[in-house]
């Protein structure tokens, strides 16, 4: 199960909340399970799920378009549904069903609640909540929704629930940890196939059809991909272009696909020729501060505390002037989870935590250097999931 | 340019509108050029663009986050700056500048505005809009942007104008019109990439892999690949699974990447062996609906009066119970721009629209058969960008 369940009910429970409804992509996917395709390429289609303090029978609600109950019955989504929408489907009478397509059949065949949100006050009807102190994730409701849902339920108390379930998402189960480990590894490939091309000549472009060509041979999906060379490793956010690659050009990757929804991102650098004497220095100094801030994961650390040792690190290491905002972030089905490591950062590291730790550098119109791993906080400190080593690849 | 700037003024003349604000990751793309990579692959993050119906020289105001003036700059987006956040980066003033670093260095010295929203309003005091009536794109905005706006900005009128921008997408600029011809054709080449290693006992999930590996070959990026086999290709959003390719079975397509964020959405069939009659002759009546659909198709036509040449089309030729809620959509920098062809449509086509048409049939538990092709609604009628020709593809 992806759902972190005990965390769930403690979180419900330290809310007082009677119910929590997820709404945006990634939560309804965490909560239930359920993956609906229209909700995850374009804003507009909708999918909620209801999880009430008092269920009985350790399942949510999930509220499907009724396009979508294919998909519901393919991914043996355990939780009762309610659909909204017509979406007509041809059955005769003669064939005999496979084990999904029966599911499926008996889905079509509930009442249509016509539409995502009169569903979601049926069931809270239902729940009989109508006076209850509901968590609500406000990141997937369409304009108009909350005053729907306040004119319908007057009598409940509503709770911005978003941040709540980016918490309860923070801890990972094994089975996440399986897919960022999976997704980490997959994007370690990619960058290798696309160093295996790194040639002089070569244009930023050629390279990122080579990464992702390997994220997507491995059942992966691309994302993220920022691939710079020389001046254009400064540009924070590059865009592969028809720069060509030049003898003492720094290549700098920030990178990662998805793999079954789980995301990754990793920053690794090569150098075409032996870098300058000053650049290995700021390169080591960068990986130093990573290599601090591994060193003192634990649970119970504060984020603050890692994010001050990882930057002073890096300035005692060779930097003297450098400045983040932040050194890492958690990463799961968003690309950034909790927690943040940054000087103001609240979040205190807990025990199945993912980490990617990173000390990205930017000099304007010369060079983009930066080291970025993956990791799963565990009791006796960090496990990587990725592993950067300690010195730059170089090439040629 | 992407945008249609024609139809952006007169847009705005017919709702009386002294400015638009674009907040949607395709709004902002459309009307400004600007590509903001975090809007496009996480909720949270946010840019704008305001063009104001006095401005003198035919550019808007674009609103990006300072972690993003990279991008602004490496894109040569024509529009006023306005930054806000903080984001350090080093410049060691000995360094000579290129002229994308150049760019950015200049916009990193503007003043910081604080966040989007702040920026927003400052824009619009600027502008001397404080009593104006401003259309804002609605699903752009994050939970509490609406209070803000209504609090900083008390003697605005308001008005939601994602729709508005959804209307002057729908016909397409010459640009525009490439990148959804070369989707187009990635996708009908990966579709034959995947065909190509489609004999008994290749898995769906195979058979995707070859055709994202295509797409993603040519530049393109992975978004739609339903493709199911035999019962599954029933499934209307089917996933590829572990399921082996059997002789008989029908093998439904129903999938398109983007290329530089323009998107493809087409469907194909083939056959491991001949087709029954029977499917065949459902096949050619799906195949003749879209015909009939193409024929129709001229600029003045009611969306509404193909949709019921199509669906009568299909019934007469084949299946008499045939049932759609559509046949159809546009599409561009959305999978479902407008026009819809429906039942219910008050859409008219017009010169420059790109239509999918579309005549999917699922027959629960045995097939699922579909005919999907793009084409660009002309003065004398339909140019294809895709073309499905007049049969389904008989493998083996």
């Amino acid at each position: 199960m992806l759902l972190n369940h005990e965390r769930l009910r403690s979180a419900m429970s330290a809310h007082q909340l009677d119910a929590i409804v997820a709404t945006a992509p990634e939560n309804v996917l965490y909560t239930s399970g359920f993956w609906s395709l229209p909700q995850w390429i374009r804003r507009g289609p909708q999918a909620f799920v209801v999880w009430t303090s008092g269920e009985a029978d350790g399942q949510p609600v999930v509220i499907a378009g009724t396009s979508t109950l294919d998909l519901v019955a393919d991914q043996h989504v355990a939780a009762r549904i309610r659909r909204y929408g017509a979406f007509p489907i041809d059955h005769a009478p003669s064939v005999e069903l496979d084990p999904v397509s029966a599911r499926q059949a008996v889905l079509h065949a509930l009442a249509d609640d016509g539409d995502a949100i009169k569903a979601l006050v049926l069931e809270i009807r239902q729940a009989g909540l109508e006076k209850g102190r509901i968590g609500i994730d406000e990141m997937g409701l369409l304009p108009g929704d909350t005053e729907r849902l306040r004119s319908d339920l007057p009598g409940v108390t509503w709770v911005m629930a978003a941040s709540v379930l980016r918490n309860i998402r923070a801890v990972k189960t094994p089975l996440e940890i399986d897919r960022l480990r999976t997704v980490a590894a997959i994007t370690e490939r990619s960058v290798a196939a696309a160093l295996a091309i790194a040639t002089e000549g070569v244009t930023e472009i050629e390279l990122s059809r080579a990464f992702h060509g390997q994220t997507v041979r491995e059942d992966a999906v691309p994302v993220l991909g920022c691939i710079g060379f020389g001046e254009r490793s400064a540009l924070m956010n590059v865009q592969p272009s028809e720069r060509r690659l030049r003898q003492g050009d720094i290549i700098r990757f920030d990178v990662g696909g998805h793999y079954c929804n789980y995301r990754a991102d990793i920053a690794r650098i090569a150098s075409l020729g032996s870098p300058s004497r000053e650049i290995q220095a700021k390169y080591d100094a960068l990986n130093r501060g990573v290599q601090r801030g591994i060193e003192l994961i634990r649970p119970g650390i504060a984020a603050r505390d890692v994010f001050q040792a990882v930057v002073e690190t890096v300035r005692r290491e060779g930097i003297a002037q450098y400045q983040r905002s932040h050194v890492g972030h958690g990463i799961g089905l968003d690309g950034y989870d909790a927690p943040l490591l940054s000087a103001t950062s609240t979040d205190v590291l807990e025990e199945g935590m993912i980490v990617c730790i990173e000390t990205p550098y930017y000099e304007l119109g010369r060079v983009g250097l930066q080291v970025e791993d993956m990791l799963v906080v565990r009791a006796d400190g960090a496990e990587m999931l990725s592993n950067n080593g300690t010195s730059m690849t170089v090439l040629g």
